[in-house]
């Protein structure tokens, strides 16, 4: 490599900064809307989860945070922060990002702060202001909302008015944050909604965030994109804009499929760790990496473990990359050669220099068969099943 | 027009021998999997379903069958037929296709006729073949599987031996059916797998079709398509092979939405129409026209009468198609003045000609209008609200 | 309607306000990469393109103005300037918007104002300076820079410095803008550029035109997006945050298809025309409407005055929408009515009533029939075929 | 491995058994419609294409045929025949699959044997019987049509007819066809047409073929596929009927962007040669691996050499595959078992055992730096540059 470093010491550095949120969701069960198959081992509880999370994160080392969800996890809003923070101590996992929740309530059917009905709106606001608030107690820096509003039918909702709603929602939120907190807005192109989703593409989350204020940012959820759109050209732009507040890592093929990242195209995931380790300014950046996936068949302890790993391993394969050479090649225009270069990186197996760095800071060498030979499925599969097994939600 | 009827009467003879099927599962609560907007007049038993088809008829005079869902409506096999027949006696509609479920079950986790356990195999074959058996007694004519077997990851399943599987469950239920019954297969390209589904498109329902025996045809699904896949094309081809079985009718913007009919491209439902009622052979055609939505904002009744309205008048306009002049204009590549001929008739305001028809045929001139007049949601809300709003089905 | 007008009244306001320009290009032989199907009556010169071009604005009325493209119009840039000023006068037609070329030169293989090479990018920078010079002197409000500039493989061009050449390219261009000119910013996902395209979406001309200065704006192609995005919603943001500049009309259904429009989805021509009638600025609107279009086999003339027929017919079902009532329905989230009254406007058959106007407005009442009794394809025909046919572009 | 040969073996005998392709016209300048990039170094005429084929061959030795397209390389017919066996004695490269042209001449503006004049449709058959003709005297096997036809828009067109006169061209075609000799048909979603293509996807293609008769197959183009679509499943199914012919390699993003294989997703390549190396009767599979590419910016040399060299690799880690222990954990649905044993064997740097064979074989380790170390593209470049710069192809 041109600075000198090998390619051991170039993966140790990178991964040595690497840490990714994994989602307090993704130890429940879920399923698609044709139903659930449940899983035996499942989290049913805030503290399962806080558990399930503690011991991925003893055998990855690189999760030390939950992303919690309001509704689900702190169903008594401000009045639960001292269970959490109960839960932080004993288990060693810090609360993550703060998610609100603006798509269950009935009363959401119509969109939550995109409703024209104003109480509506101001009922999901005070919701987003509550987490705020829950935020500042857990000493959360990021509040990630997600909004699902929009509509099926053309005709059936003013798209216009429902954009000046957002940003009067918005702004009341960013006035609320402490200093070191940030707003995440969060894009997808449809669904629940299948007509227009009210905030469908990083443009219009952009400009959200800048109306509502400087600690406004874009979040992009890998699995959030049109077929074909070029995810990484999106990161290079939210960075050049300084406006990258983090992503919901996750794979997909065809919708919002919610797959462990990299199970379906690992070489999109590589070029999106490519822009941001090739970042001019990377030593102060501050993005999120948090997983967003929803494990319908996969075991939910696996696919959790099976992803940091596989994280680790195209981030590490990122960090080969020579940008000094292809700097050079890019700007000569030798596009085999550019192109040989930067693929080159992908193909190297960095998968023995990953397990010596892990060796080397104390990890287990292979997350998936250290999990496998604890036990730990088994044992809370027999704590659990039963109380997982007791109902279907169906279809119907 | 070049035969010497007026439009009147073309629209006349087009909606005299049309009709169309609705399911027993439009009339039910269902939702997203992010959770269910409840709605207080939904059906919760089979025989609101039936009530509320019954009433659906009495204002749109072409829907005189009910698909059933075996799974929900017939929980009990053929032990339920008898009061199946008696619900066919009471509300004057009859039983419509059979719908086995393939997915529902916790046993059908990694696949039903593709699963690699040969067990759950047999239990997924043994409840199509007790469909069949419900079917005959029912005088029904159409078995309608859905296989929503497929896989979420690269590498996990055997695509090829799980075509096998198919092929020997297919060929079993062919050999159950009696001499007027008919195997529907249906496609679609994902949902609820997103890496590969066993039946993918109309090519590998055709395939297992032509394997399973003469009695068996493809099933289309308006909303089961990749994006800017021609259906209409689809169908000229299957009609072209004599394969085509029917319609599952709903309209998509991005993956299989079950919008209604109409509500997000008209002029395709207009092209597909235009592909049978050109069909050489239409009055031997025995194509089954069925609605399969998913009502999750609109009224249930609202949007089936709404449905049904929007199918009768793209089937009058496709009706209205000059087919002599457009052959003439086709086969001289006279481009514009052939898009023109087409579109024409789809220009057409044909509302009060359908009203008209109606009216003739005994019918409310406006069912929507009709359906809010007879006061018919209210009361059916009064009697099922309490019922329908205790529960609410989550993400979590 | 609830303004006490009649339908009638509604779209003669409406049409009294519309207009449409149309490309020189439009007129002359285009093809797709497999070769060209050349057209006898193609126009060769410029002159013929303004030839062409009055003769539709005679047919229609409402196309006063011909967009020109300087590499094929005015190769010798503002030297021919005066040939210009002169063909304006002879056929009553003034030059539109001034549309640089980025993409032929074969300097620009590696991207125009994106390139690595600062020579080839002074080179682009000066063409579009030039452009913005011929425009002053024609009197030219709009200035629409395609840029074509992308790479068709990872990691061979830095995504990130190309952003920082835009921006210093089209700052310059806004330097030289006079007071009343506009520096339109269009946007595509792909094609000629298969990996990224520098400016790929609305978010990203937007960005672009924000750092550019006051002066610049976004312009819409209806065919340049992802398949399923929601092309009003987008229209309705650039609406909102006033940085619509115009749009380029065609239809597609896979690619950049450059059909005509309304050819493929009528139904979303409309609901972007209701965006625009709906806005509440709309009277201090300056929108440029502009057709590009490149029709391979439909015949120039034809499919020219077919298009503005169409344009007409959709803005005047659109101009039928009872925006009090939609309101008050969209406010009460009566979906099914709100639908039925938005739809209700795509349903009527505007074709008389907009017959009528043109008739009423001293112009032909059917353009392609009065097209077609000009006898002037034949003569054009006549004139132009030996030069036409004598050569053959090919694929090898 | 369960079969006890080491990773080395199986890599040697996979590459034992690889050929692929390479098309003639993969050396002659290409580019999009909106221009081409000229290359001096770009071959002219038929006898340059050979050269440069044998050249490609003599650096990866995987290469000993050359695909011929008849109206660019035999464009006499038969009469050719004696010049291109001239040429493969001269070169040592044999004449591959023979592929039709029926897109570029102007007769064939409204299709070619879907055409409604029956004289086009004689004249595209006859051209066709020619190519069978050509392919005897040139002892190659498969004669590859691929049928461009298409219609832009709705209604010019009968879909159905069309339907029947493709059916009786490939009769006639068939019904010619030597006893070793095969048909080839290819299928393609869109482009050149936009609204409908003839043979848009595998299973019209199949129905086709099967309509021919025994000897017609199908040909799958990586690139010829709808967004999302799983091309390794329609591999699957072909092998499966027995009716899969070949492919044509390339890769691509968005629409048919003919792009280097592999270098948009190495991973659904190496899924598909999966497919090719479990199937069980591999030993007996006669599947012609042919590359189709047209490389805009990329050198022609360059681009060819990495094509052939990226194929080898990712057959090579196809090749790594642990069948025995894949069908176990498949066959026990351990998901994410089967999906790291499927998965590792991409993960697998294959590059030192790929150059380890191509040394033991008596080839270049490197290709592409055996071809920039042999001049070979300076050499052609000073002999041909002054013959392909003199034109420019444009737009206009």
């Amino acid at each position: 490599m041109a600075d000198g470093q090998t390619k051991a010491e170039r993966i140790a550095r990178a991964l040595d900064h690497f840490s990714i949120e994994i989602p307090s969701w993704g130890f429940a069960n879920t399923g698609t809307r044709f139903g659930k198959f449940l899983q035996p081992s499942a989290a049913t509880s805030i503290e399962e989860k806080f558990a399930d999370a503690s011991q991925v994160n003893a055998l990855t080392g690189v999760n030390p945070t939950l992303a919690l969800h309001v509704e689900w996890d702190l169903p008594n809003g401000t009045d639960d922060v001292p269970a959490i923070q109960q839960l932080e101590r004993k288990y060693g996992i810090r609360a993550g990002s703060i998610n609100p929740n603006l798509f269950q309530d009935q009363a959401y059917k119509y969109g939550s702060i995109c409703n024209p009905d104003p109480e509506v709106r101001e009922k999901a606001t005070s919701h987003m202001l509550d987490c705020v608030e829950i935020a500042k107690r857990l000493d959360a820096r990021d509040i990630s909302p997600w909004v699902s509003d929009g509509s099926n039918y053309p005709g059936t909702q003013s798209i216009r008015k429902r954009i000046v709603w957002m940003e009067e929602s918005f702004s009341r939120i960013h006035a609320a944050l402490g200093p070191a907190q940030r707003l995440l807005i969060e894009y997808k192109p449809f669904e629940p909604a299948f007509y227009h989703t009210d905030i469908a593409d990083w443009g219009m989350a952009l400009e959200l965030a800048r109306s509502a204020g400087p600690q406004a940012l874009v979040l992009v959820d890998t699995g959030h994109h049109y077929q074909s759109q070029n995810i990484e050209q999106i990161v290079a732009w939210l960075l050049h804009l300084k406006m990258l507040g983090g992503f919901h890592f996750n794979d997909r093929r065809y919708a919002d499929d919610d797959l462990t990242l990299g199970s379906i195209d690992p070489y999109q995931v590589f070029r999106i760790f490519h822009q941001i380790l090739s970042d001019p300014d990377l030593n102060s950046l501050e993005i999120a990496f948090m997983i967003d996936q929803s494990h319908n068949l996969k075991g939910k302890m696996e696919a959790m473990v099976q992803t940091v790993a596989t994280a680790e391993e195209l981030y590490a394969k990122a960090a080969l990359v020579d940008l000094e050479e292809l700097e050079v090649l890019q700007q000569g225009c030798k596009l085999v050669e550019a192109e040989e270069c930067f693929r080159s990186a992908f193909w190297e197996d960095v998968r023995p220099m990953v397990r010596d760095w892990r060796r080397s800071r104390g990890l287990p060498e292979d997350p998936l068969l250290a999990l496998a030979e604890s036990g730990y499925v088994e044992q809370i599969t027999a704590e659990r099943a039963a109380r997982n097994m007791k109902a279907i939600t169906s279809y119907a």
